[in-house]
């Protein structure tokens, strides 16, 4: 294990307290879009997090009002016009590996969302563990608006298994704005709250979170992703092997030891 | 590639219009049931779209109030009770190859559903892609109600994946209605709209879809449908190879152009 | 097949009245934790459903005003802490092996919720298949507050799929309560009542569903259990296999000839 509060990324903001990592990206001006060396240095950030001992929480937040307007335009969208085949794969597969990072990064996301949250935004949103937004944020899928497919970075498979496949589909064929309040009723935000209180109950989550039993939190993160198609009797199965590891750790018996003494655990993440 | 708007279907009403298929069950006097004869020869149609240039988007109609009361009682279910093993097979193979010709037709469906929407015919508004309904509509998968089970034509795969596994399993179980609120709720409508506003609706979002990237709308269908079982880590690699073939098209450097230009793209499907 | 309305289950409440069996745990005192022996003797009565000629419906039913406390602090978690691996994986195999039970019993399972339903009692109203509650109902997967993983007994394949990835895994980090309100705008309890009406609803549901075509009923069990990780194409193939099966028993002739008498189809579950 070794420590990654001291990162210095170059395309985003890195902070790093309580063992929380906060994430912004830092072109407000232009809504915080994604470019090409964001996307890489994102993605190694996340590949670094498994190893890391000084951070158990992510926190994606906004930035000037915004999450991030996706893939920029003229930094992403002109050079890919003109790309061929193997560079194009090789882009396609780096903003995947962006989300296969976040997915198998051993430790829960929260997105904390205002404004803004459009393309690949839509996708960093949607591959976090746990979302708040503002009532104001407006999350796009506009890929097709550009004239691709919704599936990107793995919207097809996750979308509808957060808001169900009929509301995906919308989304995904017009490239419509879901609004706040639709996100909160259909599952996507986990909870709204004014732009004034987002950060504060972001990160009273990732606090909560990372008071929590780490290493079970890496576990559930694992098997949420793992079982998703498994057989039923295989995912029933997998959990029980899961959940016996957990067993093992100290965390469970610092909760036994607690509740037996009528005290509030204190975790340790072993 | 052909044209198919030439079609002269014999058991439903069909028109093509600006590349948009409209579909009609057309005994509006007894609330529209499947017979053998329409089964096929809708099954027969939608096999025929991957290759028809003339169509982009299928609506899926109502007719004089009601959108499909499911198997004729007396044309479907009293031959199916006289009839051995080979026969039945070959007949729910047959239901069975209508949806899958609808999600393998390459186009988006839309379902615009007023009233009577049971049986089978609810099993057609929910292998459509996008489904608006009035508030009226009245849609239940009734197997049970004549003795069978829920599983019919792909019900207990699909209904979950659209509104949950619990609502899904009460409807099949049971038979009950879902109201047009409870549908929109929960996520299987789409949109309800008054039965005067109901085609212009279904119509005005079907030209939407015509007007898009039609090719990336056939691969966006494609992996909607196929990452189903996927894993995650798979379904993320298939969508980096399906949307650079989406950034080989001239429709995404349209798109491009168009941006750059500061003008609203022209989509060729292409 | 046999008779199993004379079992004498020592760790729970049973009766069998009109092919419906209740089980209802025993503890009230302590909100009818669950134990090494209740778990064992649940899973054991769950197992012997299949055969069991005299039962159509099981009813998961409350006790002195709550559903389930979960395992029992002292009797469970105490000698979990101090037990080998192999001990463990034999405690969480038994614990999902009464999921697995439960799935495949062939029988609608129907809980009836009120007061507190927490942990493995969770799990065991998640594992059902259908869902009544009362509003005061407070469901929590609080196995995080243990210093355990979210992935007990099914719940990460199971609870996405019932009320969305975004939420459930809301529910298994945090271990909050979802109370009655969310559960049922989220679609995992089927319908709320007060708590005077909710046994009579629920015996209500039971007596429909035992009066149902049955056979077709343990088809649709099956069929909403196995498809769960199928193809979409495969669980249409497999929905044509069971529903011709279905076709061939007496129940959906009953139907039928009903039906054309204009008569209410009695059924007989063969």
């Amino acid at each position: 294990m070794r420590e990654i509060q001291g990162l210095k990324p170059e395309h985003f903001l890195w902070k790093v307290e309580d063992r929380i990592a906060t994430i912004r990206l830092n072109r407000p001006e232009r809504k915080n879009p994604l470019t090409f060396e964001s996307y890489a240095e994102l993605r190694d950030t996340f590949r670094a997090l498994p190893e890391a001992a000084d951070v158990e929480v992510v926190v994606l937040a906004s930035n000037g009002g915004n999450f991030c307007s996706g893939g920029d335009v003229h930094d992403i969208i002109g050079p890919l016009v003109d790309m061929d085949m193997k560079g194009l794969l090789a882009f396609t597969r780096m903003t995947g590996d962006l989300v296969k990072a976040m997915i198998h990064c051993g430790k829960p996301v929260v997105a904390a969302v205002d404004g803004i949250c459009v393309g690949a935004g839509a996708i960093l949103a949607m591959a976090s563990d746990l979302r708040l937004a503002t009532p104001q944020a407006k999350c796009a899928f506009l890929f097709t608006r550009v004239g691709l497919a919704g599936c990107d970075m793995g919207a097809c498979a996750m979308l509808p298994r957060i808001i169900g496949q009929g509301r995906a589909a919308e989304l995904l064929y017009t490239g419509r704005v879901m609004t706040g309040e639709e996100g909160h009723a259909w599952g996507f935000w986990n909870a709204l709250h004014e732009w004034e209180d987002l950060e504060d109950e972001a990160m009273k989550l990732a606090h909560a979170l990372a008071e929590g039993p780490t290493f079970a939190h890496g576990i559930t993160k694992t098997q949420l992703n793992q079982e998703w198609s498994m057989g039923l009797d295989q995912a029933i199965e997998a959990e029980a092997q899961a959940q016996a590891i957990c067993m093992k750790t100290r965390d469970f018996e610092r909760a036994y030891r607690a509740f037996a003494a009528k005290e509030k655990p204190v975790f340790e993440g072993d």
